[in-house]
């Protein structure tokens, strides 16, 4: 590509309204141009690397089988109420109405769409089993879209859905996706991690989600960087602190603490370690409606230190719909505000369900249900019964692992790609069936894969900038090497050598482009920093009389010189290293 | 590409809905399936077709200096309101609202959205001409969708607008767009021909139509088989069909013609040529609004055997907003119902406007403004005064060509591309505009360019496809080749031969399908003359015990031997005739 051919425009300052660096960088690169709220158009710049994306992304699919259809932007409501998805979205599902004022959707995913596909195309288990892809416009109406691609309205997603006749094919097929998907995020260059996710109602561990790593990211990632364990924070699983409860040491004592209604101050007042402290939550499950009784109480008990994890309280039994609990609640069920509670002496009986590590604490501190008073040297067993325990806090770094095999650790990811085992949660309301060897009607096994394809250029710039701008991973920058010529007007020998190395490079199968704007090299070098080139290369008459061009790689400090007749080979090789 | 690998699904029957031969074969060759009304989904084996469309309409779009990117399906309101089409454009428009109530549309085409990325990048003269292109989803809520993707709602387009500093400049544009879209055509393989299209309120020639030709078109294509001459039947203008009007011979005579209100029957009771004869069409024109005038009255015409054309009617100085005159305005005007309408003695006075071939007449036979009688013998000047005279008429196939150069034909086409000189239409509405030597706003001059991408694969079965089938050209076919092994499962040698040669059609750069489905030869062969395949080789164990594999054509009758070792030749020089 010639940049004379190109459309190469690039601001010296980003719009006001983009607050992350990615945002920023892709705005002022000229990759993305707002039309709308969370509506982008993708510029020339910014669509070359989508397509690079689009396509590694598409090459893995099909090694991995997958087979590529294209499915309607605009979907029939009626598949959307079939699987109460309709009712059950919120305003981020984008209604419309046609002529007819019948109702349609603009999709933001196609689980609906495939399986009405698949329950008319697929009759028997000897067509099993079968994977469908498409990369597609979606569109999910945010409340506030903000950050660009990271959260536009409008995007491009790869969503994939297998089809097998039993759990054990599904889990194969899901498998096989979560291979490709490890291809895939090592072909974009990026540094990623898959983590197990909360599977939700599906149960079981059937789904992982990759992320990009970067500082900036949203989702808190947590491993063990000794072993291969890894799950989002949701899902990671915390072991009690201490594997077994000392004996109790001092006596349940009722303490004064006016006006402390936290952990962290009871903690400071009584000069004890805040690892001594429990804390107290009440959560409230409501009756079954028009069942005439009231909500059900719970207390949550967690170390003073440690965080709720509210997913986790939900996979209580009894508790997949609880809700935090109104201050009316906690005053008739503990005969005080929060601030003051705790499990020893409630006003009126309460579930009360201590984490792990709680469980295992002895002599420890807790709200008396009296204001300004605490207990302290509280144990279970002597002061309160042993009480039921489950998981329920966020992971902490320097936990242990699940796995026993070290200590944990978090990171910081941006999510861009989710496998999941679906089961029968579409097929079983749209009737998704095949026959199997006996003719017999068997519901199909569900697999859904997605890859947000707009949303990898964010995160791929929030793990790799500098000051000067983007750095693109070779596989998906919009050129892999840019030629600046220095002076092409004036200087024939620069010109021709330009010209030269240009074709010489295209012929190679190598993607370059040839800055012949007749920009001053400031501009020119800024411009191509900016919008992230991974290779630069100058040619000016300084060099060439000495029979050498200027390489310089876009993490590189210092530009090197290569004698001109192995410039070629030199570049071939950088994009082996690639 | 192996077939069991992919998504093949052939239907013996075409679903009921399916009206013309473009949709019967694609659904029951599988390339589409519906997913609602005027929307489907492109299987697996439509999208291949699709995708070869798409790159040859984008490699010479490129080649052409157009630059890809790529504008939102989902598009503000706003835009469209500063064109005034939100207005204009009635239900086909599909318009949506978000969560905050605000208004968008999901894009039929892109001038607005284009026009505002142009209006804040191009300040100077120095970045012109531009071209920008997409190729994206569009939706049109048509009334009565159907005939699969030939009226569709959702369908894809390529659009392309390009922005130059003068008329000259967009002419020149147009002229590069013009080229490209016949080079697209050739390539396609399909019959096609770009005619002249009138160009609504811009004037001038800039608008031409690209059509395949197919004998089912819906549009009437007009052409010069002896010159370049070719338009659409709204532009193809008419030449009277005698250059001077003869002498006056008869005597104007009342003739009684009860019950005769049409010209063919006045023929026939008065036994004379139909080409004598002379019709009348009343138009009305409404007096400004509030104006207090009445409506205007306009008698139009035309030889017996002729057809308004209506176009050409709304081009009279006057008439640009005309409508059919109702049979109480008529009734005023001549004093008679229609029928017995003519241009001698008319209660009121009218404007009369004569097609040209009208006005060449002599001896003519019209009506005589009074029920049951018509005047013979009528003749302009003697008669009645020398009429104003217009072309008025559609073309018919034996009218002279209008460069003079030979003789019209006619021929069916459906359209599938348009290019369109818009001149400031969208930049004056839009304030785009540039500054040009002198520092001086200048709008720009836009030009538009689309591309059926869908529509194509629809266009081109009309044109080809016979009893078994479609006959794809082999640039846009799903697959180049196919491979049908006989008996691959008992075969060694068969089973052999087949990998042997798919993987040296694959090393050669051939699209092909080895069919290792195992299906019987009858069922094969069926499936690949219904989906199209234009090369078929037929592996079995008798030819290969004389060293022989089958090839049949799509288009062969008969089925030829080839030597298996000069079979790849063989086929490499089929691609070149391609």
């Amino acid at each position: 590509m010639r940049a004379t051919r190109f459309f190469i425009s690039t601001l010296k300052e980003a719009p006001a309204d983009a607050e992350i660096v990615s945002h920023k960088l892709m705005m002022r690169a000229g990759m993305i141009k707002r039309l709308g709220s969370g509506i982008y158009n993708y510029m020339p710049m910014g669509l070359r690397i989508i397509r690079k994306v689009e396509n590694i992304v598409r090459e893995e699919m099909n090694r991995a089988g997958a087979i590529e259809m294209l499915m309607p932007v605009v979907q029939p409501a009626e598949l959307w109420q079939e699987t109460g998805r309709w009712d059950k979205m919120g305003p981020e599902l984008m209604r419309v109405k046609d002529r007819h004022g019948r109702d349609y959707i603009i999709q933001p995913t196609s689980e609906e769409a495939i399986t009405d596909v698949i329950r008319t195309e697929i009759r028997s288990y000897r067509q099993l089993p079968v994977n469908f892809y498409h990369i597609q416009t979606k569109f999910r109406d945010e409340r506030r879209p903000r950050f660009g691609l990271m959260r536009g309205r409008e995007f491009t997603m790869k969503d994939a859905y297998s089809f097998d006749r039993n759990v054990e094919g599904m889990q194969k097929s899901y498998e096989v996706m979560y291979d490709a998907y490890t291809r895939i995020f090592q072909r974009f260059g990026l540094e990623f991690r898959a983590v197990a996710a909360d599977n939700g109602a599906i149960g079981g561990s059937g789904s992982h989600e990759f992320h990009v790593i970067a500082d900036t990211g949203e989702d808190a990632l947590v491993y063990c960087p000794t072993s291969d364990y890894a799950a989002n924070m949701e899902a990671a699983e915390a072991l009690p602190t201490q594997t077994s409860r000392p004996a109790a040491a001092t006596a349940l004592t009722k303490t004064a603490t006016p006006g402390k209604a936290k952990c962290e101050d009871v903690a400071q007042l009584l000069n004890i370690p805040l690892e001594t402290t429990v804390k107290s939550i009440v959560l409230a499950v409501d009756a079954e409606k028009d069942s005439g009784k009231a909500a059900q109480i719970w207390l949550l008990l967690l170390r003073g230190d440690h965080e709720l994890n509210e997913v986790k309280a939900g996979k209580i039994a009894g508790m997949a719909n609880y809700r935090f609990a109104t201050e009316a609640e906690i005053v008739e069920h503990f005969g005080t505000k929060p601030g003051y509670l705790g499990p020893i002496g409630t006003q009126k009986p309460v579930n009360i369900v201590a984490d792990r590590t709680v469980a295992n604490m002895a002599d420890f501190v807790c709200g008396a249900n009296e204001a300004d008073f605490h207990f302290t040297g509280a144990n279970w067993g002597r002061d309160l019964p042993e009480p039921a325990v489950a998981d329920l806090r966020n992971v902490v770094a320097g936990d242990p692992s699940p796995d026993g095999k070290g200590i944990l650790a978090i990171q910081r990811g941006i999510e861009v790609g989710h496998v999941f085992q679906l089961g029968t949660r579409y097929s079983d309301d749209m009737k998704a069936t095949f026959l199997d060897e006996n003719g017999k009607p068997q519901l199909l096994q569900m697999g859904c894969y997605g890859i947000g394809v707009t949303r990898i250029l964010g995160a791929a710039i929030e793990q790799n900038f500098d000051d000067k701008g983007i750095i693109w991973p070779t596989s998906i920058a919009p050129f892999e090497v840019v030629i600046c010529p220095m002076g092409m007007d004036r200087s024939e020998a620069v010109k021709t050598e330009a010209e030269s190395l240009y074709q010489a490079l295209i012929a190679a199968g190598i993607d370059v482009i040839l800055d012949d704007r007749g920009e001053r090299p400031g501009a020119m070098f800024a411009d191509w920093e900016l919008i992230g080139v991974p290779h630069r290369i100058v040619i000016g008459d300084r060099g060439l009389k000495e029979g050498k061009l200027e390489y310089l790689g876009r993490r590189d400090t210092e530009a090197s010189n290569v004698p001109v007749a192995e410039m070629l080979a030199f570049i071939q090789a950088k994009m082996v290293e690639k």
